[in-house]
């Protein structure tokens, strides 16, 4: 039987840089459809007006791209506190993108995304590199890192659908 | 010469509960225009389908209300964390929608909305309460709390663009 076309949105939320991949899985290899990194800066404006560029480009991706669901890291507090506070006004807007066109969310953990791709829960950045590369048959390593690792979550999120057959 | 007419939008962020009062300002004494408090429960749907229905009910009330700014807590880190990055979420919506009707936000600090209010830093939520009530000459308190932290952040914000003439 023909396995259900699946189209993944891999992303790792930020402000000022939100990573993103997604890849298209309908058989056994998966093909990277488009990878990159959202920016802002003081210069786009007040955060309100960055806030409101993320969900733009998340929202354009979806309708060009068409994910059948969204993958998206699991935020734990990190000691730089604003830091933290920002990236998650720059979650909420990612998940009402996803909820605007019912797409599902699925959340992971660095430690489940690093676990799923090299086996290993330690996994440094280097090592997710080279398996994100070899995986999705790359000629060279995604660049800039925040794209890689948007790509990762599509890539950990694929790998657990795979193991819930 | 008379004064431009101002409609403020104050908001209390919250995931669960979200509270807001809109009071306009064109003479002397402000009017309030509405107040209340959007809830969500985890029957609500899914976190994104949270952060949706906190979306939209703001914009409605942008759409219905035409406010020309709006006030809104800043936040800073609490001891409970999920908690703390739940709200900054539903923060990211409520600024999107700001952005989306250009309307510009203005942040305060509890301390800065106590202090506009009862003129003490440390004011308790009873004096609040009781100044809010006297100032928009209601009748009686609002409620719930969370719709009367809405209201105050309105008043501050309207007390400060005062103080700045």
């Amino acid at each position: 039987m023909k396995e259900q076309l699946k189209i993944i949105l891999g992303i790792d939320p930020g402000y000022g840089s939100c990573g993103y991949g997604i890849i298209k899985k309908d058989d056994k290899f998966p093909d990277v459809l488009k990878w990159g990194c959202i920016k802002t800066t003081p210069k786009t404006g007040e955060p309100q007006d960055r806030l409101l560029v993320i969900f733009q480009k998340i929202e354009e991706l979806i309708i060009n791209y068409g994910p059948t669901s969204m993958s998206i890291e699991k935020l734990f507090f990190s000691r730089n506190t604003t830091t933290a506070l920002q990236v998650s006004e720059a979650k909420g807007v990612i998940l009402l993108a996803a909820a605007k066109h019912q797409i599902p969310v699925f959340e992971y953990t660095p430690k489940q995304v690093k676990l799923a791709i090299t086996g290993s829960g330690n996994a440094d950045k280097k090592q997710m590199q080279m398996m994100i590369t070899r995986i999705l048959h790359l000629t060279e390593i995604p660049t800039p890192d925040d794209a890689a690792d948007g790509l990762s979550l599509a890539l950990c999120h694929m790998n657990w659908i795979r193991d819930l057959r």
